[in-house]
């Protein structure tokens, strides 16, 4: 795979791809063409064989692209399904969500452990893992294989922890405070602005209102 | 202004250079180089001017872009600080998290209501704005001027849901039900997909792994 060259915004196209195939299996689809993917995803279909033909392009003229074939490239690519190890520091209400988001566990993203510091909710059982209290996490973290950390505590701790996660050996931050953390090269980052698709939207209905 | 033809691209990356420019604001920055905004936000220097050129270009040669002044057009493009009445569908975890989540309102985004069947959860009081039940929410909408409906219920109530709303008088609807809602023209919609950004990260641990 020359997976190394492709460009983020292939690369933030393959989930929306994966969405889109992971419906069309489970409707019993067994082959899409780029045309019938260019109308149901509303994106142009030579920009869909484009970013397919980035990492080896399963399509055949005239045959189109085997379902089920082409999403287990993309989960691979993507790194779903591939068994990942997660703690959650904070477990206020977006904490508590992700602990009870299935899916997570189905596609290899285990949450193992939940973390905060208020006393009212250490013990706190959510979805079968209990919260343990803040001062915890390293021991925790350095007698179990963890690779992700999910960061949904307030903005001013969010930098500290990333950090004390990335020291502690962790892969990969999943960042839900409303503030860009940054982590050394060779650890990712992905910072979640839930208010950024707030703004587009409001965007948009700005937009649609002027075009009435 | 002539935003009709700023692409979407563009459009994505203007909620960064809010959040940009109100740190910098709060630090009592007044003006900034496209150099030192291309550092700060891992952003090509040139791709900045031209984006920021699409709406009226506010920077001068050897003087760069005034914080306030560019901070201010963005958000009027967004249409952040414009008063916008939102109702919550779905309780949970999401649904609560939002309700608490102050800087909505400052930004002029005010919820005024949100609905669910739970009979467990009806009456509770989330920060101020106490649970109705989800019967009422057509009442409400027809009483009340609400120009936005957000949607965080499980995936199959999602699109019956967006509908409903529509059918109401709601011009946008914020949807975090893990599948794609669709609506009529003339209204907008944004579907927040938490995991896709999961996916990113897995596939850039992956990648960084590689590198190693």
């Amino acid at each position: 795979m020359q997976d190394n060259k492709i460009s983020d915004a292939v690369i933030h196209r393959l989930p929306k791809y994966y969405r889109y195939l992971s419906e069309l299996e489970t409707t019993g689809t067994e082959r899409v063409s780029s045309s019938k993917m260019s109308k149901d995803m509303n994106l142009n279909a030579s920009q869909i064989r484009r970013d397919l033909n980035c990492f080896g392009g399963f399509g055949q003229q005239g045959y189109g692209y085997q379902v089920a074939k082409l999403k287990r490239e993309i989960m691979k690519i993507l790194g779903i399904g591939t068994r990942h190890t997660a703690v959650v520091i904070g477990a206020g209400n977006i904490g508590q969500a992700l602990l009870q988001y299935k899916h997570f566990a189905h596609e290899g993203y285990h949450i193992v452990a939940i973390f905060d510091v208020d006393e009212e909710i250490i013990g706190k059982d959510i979805d079968g893992v209990s919260v343990q209290p803040m001062k915890e996490m390293g021991q925790f973290l350095m007698d179990n294989d963890v690779d992700m950390g999910i960061i949904t505590t307030p903005k001013q701790n969010a930098q500290r922890l990333a950090d004390e996660l990335v020291s502690l050996g962790v892969k990969g931050i999943w960042n839900f405070a409303p503030v860009d953390v940054e982590v050394r090269r060779g650890v990712s980052v992905e910072n979640v602005h839930l208010s950024d698709s707030l703004y587009i939207l409001s965007y948009r209905m700005r937009d649609n209102s002027e075009k009435d």
